[in-house]
Parts: structure tokens; C-alpha cells; sequence
């Protein structure tokens, strides 16, 4: 593992790197930071005792922090690693104590509505350039993180038009120390981006597994019984974090009723093919999708092995 | 790999078992028939060249047809492992070959329409008991098969009213053997529960890589660079064999139009949530979908490991 990450820096990006939420994203940062030596001191914050005595016990940060400003005092890199919702709260908490020339980021899987969360409340001086790392599991808090989550994943940054050069350049170090392909891009592309391969998929996985719990003519127990012919895969999609997913419905709204209209279109087109019988369609339809999956799996977004190693392949 | 199916059989459940149609269902069976000693003779049969060639390279059966109605004279049990639309044409072609007291089965994901398609061609005498494993991956093939992929899953059978009893008996013992859990249900109740359970999941995962296709704002190749954040997922399913899923498409019409119905009008209260800024609504539901996953795992159906192994955990 630790070669896959290659060596640590001799020099660390940073000097003070203030992580602000300990849960999937922002421990795994903290590991791989560690890892890297990405900065000097590692400084953790969570407004959850629970949490910070995890990060605690599992030796993750130098310092940690209940008091928020208190863990972006004189840091040089403040990453808000918080659901989306909760990010003008962080972002008024911090203000007083942030340096200028501090860089204050966060991860969040919505862009637009971040620079109107965060920007009003910092002070000048500060350098707010937002950042989403595309990466996670399903699963949430300290102990699922590890430092290899960043891996080969694309991290889109959405600097504003003024933005510093040097602070750019700086977090586009930071992440890909952390192993990531940094891309850079407008926060409306991203939001309209992420909306049809994220947003989205979580929705409709949502949507299906609560149709799944209502029906009356099929049991609960069925539906869990029959899963492996599909079911599941959307179960694990739909597992991931309420908190978290609700704030980026809420603060996606365009772009993810946009791309839901079509989808639903979509849907309507397909709908009406089953209903007329219409073979041929739908025939090409389901030829034309596997390309797609072929492409996700050779830029190494994905791994071929079937199933995702559920079973193991077993020659005769 | 041994271990895990159990020693083999001291006495075959059949004499003579014909296998129809080696792709990954057919050769999967093959496969846990020798391992298992299912039966006493292994009877293979495919239209395709390249795939008869593979199944003897393979060595996956003792006797290997271009002619269906060969492979399945004096066959103790035939399975007819073709996509659900090919059923009819096969059972019109071994009818002639078949011996009284032989049993007939399959193992598409459709069981209604199975009745219709195969029974008209048998003589009397034969006993026609669909069934459905519950399994699969993605891939498609001889090569694709493996001995375990029934093990730990449900196989359905669907025997008529009048079903014979030691037929329907050895037909359960002979997926038992081959390491599934044997349920029985009426074939109109299996199709509405794989409705929800495999076959409208396919269609929206079809539907949305789509839908994502054919966007013209966000490239293909941002689609495939950013798929980590959920749609790569639906892009396994997605994946999936086109002839297989057209034919379950047209020969479950009904069921599937009516989960479609609910699902799309579930789509359009959660729409309407994010529209009007309902928070609570999403993370109502968005909490109860994780219990269901819970269920899932706790019931052997599927793996708690996050991400299905495509990143490793990593400590600290």
C-alpha cells in the first residue's frame, strides 16, 4: 500500500493543515495526508465527541479540536470535510481566526451553492477555491477512511475568476500528493457534470429501494431474498449518508431537475417500447450502453472483475 | 473453492442431464455438475461454433451437440439455458427426442411466458417445471461460468397445478445439490417480485447510461472520468447481456409496467420534494433505504465491504 501511494514528500505542501469533519472524507484526507507528509502539523476538528475520540484512539491528527476556530488558527490549508448543508455554519465559526493568505476548501459534491455558503463570511485575504474529490463508499465516519480513497480519482477544482495563481497551484499539489488527477472547471459545469453521474443515480437508487419497501403484493422479505438479480446493487448506492445526500439535493436543485427531466423522457420512450413490443429498440438500446462501461473500465475508473469480487471466478 | 460446495454426490440426481445454451448460466451449471456429480453424464448443446469449440477446450461436458434434438435424446433432465425468447424455437426442436417421465426445465428470468412457449411442443409424458436461479454477474459466455455462482442464491420454481410430485422433487434436489435454496411461488407472483427486484433495476440503470449518452452539455468522456461518483454502478448492470434482457423486457410486460408505474410516480414526490426544498422528506427517506440494505447483508445476499472490494481498507 504504501508504495502504491509512492514515497512521502520531502517537502510538505503545507505547513498547517486544519481538516474540519473526521468522517469518510475527512480521515481518509488526514491518512493520506500522514502518509504523504502532505503537511507539518495535522490538525483535526468535529463538533461529535464520539468522532473525535476515534480520531483519538486511531492516532489520525496532532491535534484535535471541539472548537472550530480554535482548528483553523494560523493553518495554511482549512478543508471543510462537512455536508454541504453545514458549511455557512463552519465557514462563520472559522472566520475571525483564518490568517490571510490562509486557502480555505472543502469537498463538497455540489459547487455552486459553496462559494454563496462560504464566500460572504471570510475575510479578505483568504482564498476560497472550492474542491470535489470524486471518490467515497457508502459508508460514513472515522473508521471507514483510508488513505488510498483519492487514488486515481479525478478531484475537480472550481476556482472563482480572481483567484490567486499561487494559492491554485498550491491545493492542485495538495491533491494530487494525495494521488488524484486534479481537473479544473466552472462550479455550473460541475454541478450539471455531477448531476448526471452522481446526483442522479443516488436518486433513482433511492427512489427504487423505497418503491421496493411500499409494494404490497411483494414482502419486505422477498425483496430482500431475490436482491442478487440486481436489487442490491442499488441497495448499496442508496446506504450512503441521508445527511450528506439530502443537502445535495437541496442545493443541486437545477441541475438535478434537469437532468431528471430527461431522464424521465428517457424512461418514458423505454416505457413505451416494452408496451408495443418494440424489440428492436430496445435491443439497441442495451447494446449501445455496454460501450459506456467498457470506456469507465480502460481509464481505469472502474475494475473489470465481475460482480466486484461478491464471487470468486473458479476455473471448471 | 472445494470446500466451500461440499463433497460430491455419492449418486448422481440424474442419469443423463442436457445442458442447452452454454453462456455463463449453462456453463456455470456444467461446471457445478461435475464438481458435484449432478449427474451421471454431461450432455452439452449450443447453435453457436465458437461456443461448442470452448465448452470441449474447456472440457466443461462429455458429450457436446450442434444438434439440439441429440443432445437431448434420453436425457433425464434438460435445461434450456437460451435468452427467454429462443425457449419456443428449442422446445420445438427436442420435442421429437424427448422420453416419457424426462424432465424439462430452464432458467429464464421470466417464468410466465415460459409455460406458453415450451409446453404446447412437449409430448405427454414430460414433465415441464420452470425454474429461475437468482444469479449472475454482468458477463456472458462459457468462460464467463463459474462453479459457485448458485451457491448461497435462491433458485425459483414455478411447477404447474398438476405438477408431478418426484419430478418436482428431483428437480429441487438437483439445484439443492448445485448449492442453492430451493423456493417455490406461482409463476405469476415470480414475475411481479423480479419485477422489483432484477428487472426494473435493469431498465433504469439501461435508462440512465442513456440518458447520460446522449447529453449535450456533458461529454462522454466526463461522464466516464467522473462515473465514480455513483454511475458506474449502474453501468455493471448496464452491461448485462442485450438479447437476454430484450426478451425478459417483452416477456414480462405486464409485471413491469406495473412497477414502473409506481416507481416513475415515486420519482415524482421525491422530484417534487427537491423542488419545493423538502429536507425532511429526503432524509426520511433517504434513512429508511439504509435498513434495507442492513437486511440484505445480514441475509447472506450480499457483502458488507464497501465498494465491493474495488478499494482495499486500509489502516491508518
Amino acid at each position: 500500500m504504501v508504495e502504491i501511494l509512492g514515497p512521502k514528500l520531502e517537502t510538505p505542501v503545507v505547513e498547517r493543515l486544519t481538516i474540519i469533519g473526521c468522517g469518510l472524507i475527512g480521515s481518509s484526507l488526514l491518512r493520506v495526508a500522514r502518509r504523504k507528509n502532505l503537511a507539518s502539523v495535522l490538525v483535526a476538528a468535529d463538533a461529535a465527541k464520539d468522532v473525535r475520540d476515534r480520531v483519538t484512539e486511531l492516532g489520525l491528527a496532532d491535534e484535535i479540536h471541539a472548537d472550530l476556530a480554535a482548528a483553523a488558527r494560523g493553518a495554511d490549508l482549512v478543508v471543510l470535510c462537512v455536508p454541504v448543508g453545514a458549511n455557512s455554519m463552519v465557514a462563520q465559526e472559522i472566520s475571525a481566526a483564518l490568517s490571510p493568505g490562509a486557502i480555505v476548501s472543502d469537498v463538497g459534491s455540489v459547487k455552486g451553492a459553496v462559494v454563496s455558503a462560504i464566500a460572504p463570511h471570510l475575510p479578505s485575504g483568504v482564498h476560497l477555491i472550492p474542491a470535489h474529490p470524486v471518490a467515497g463508499t457508502e459508508q460514513s465516519g472515522p473508521d471507514a477512511g483510508f488513505a488510498t480513497l483519492f487514488l486515481n480519482r479525478w478531484c475537480i477544482l472550481t476556482p472563482p475568476a480572481e483567484v490567486d495563481a499561487i494559492a491554485l497551484k498550491k491545493l492542485s499539489d495538495f491533491w494530487s500528493a494525495a494521488g488524484s488527477n486534479v481537473e479544473i472547471m466552472s462550479s455550473q459545469h460541475h454541478d450539471l457534470v455531477l448531476a448526471i453521474t452522481s446526483h442522479v443515480p443516488h436518486l433513482i437508487a433511492y427512489n427504487i429501494v423505497g418503491t421496493a419497501a411500499d409494494l404490497e403484493e411483494v414482502t419486505q422479505s422477498e425483496v430482500i431474498k431475490f436482491s442478487a438479480g440486481g436489487f442490491r446493487d442499488f441497495t448499496r448506492i442508496a446506504a450512503s449518508d441521508p445527511t450528506m445526500w439530502r443537502d445535495v439535493f437541496l442545493n443541486n436543485k437545477e441541475a438535478v431537475l434537469e437532468i431528471l427531466g430527461r431522464f424521465t423522457e428517457d424512461l418514458s420512450a423505454l416505457q413505451r417500447m416494452i408496451r408495443w413490443g418494440d424489440g428492436e429498440g430496445l435491443f439497441s438500446l442495451f447494446t449501445r450502453t455496454r460501450n459506456i462501461r467498457r470506456s469507465i473500465i480502460e481509464s481505469g475508473q472502474e475494475i473489470a472483475a465481475p460482480d466486484f469480487g461478491r464471487h470468486k471466478a473458479d476455473p471448471q
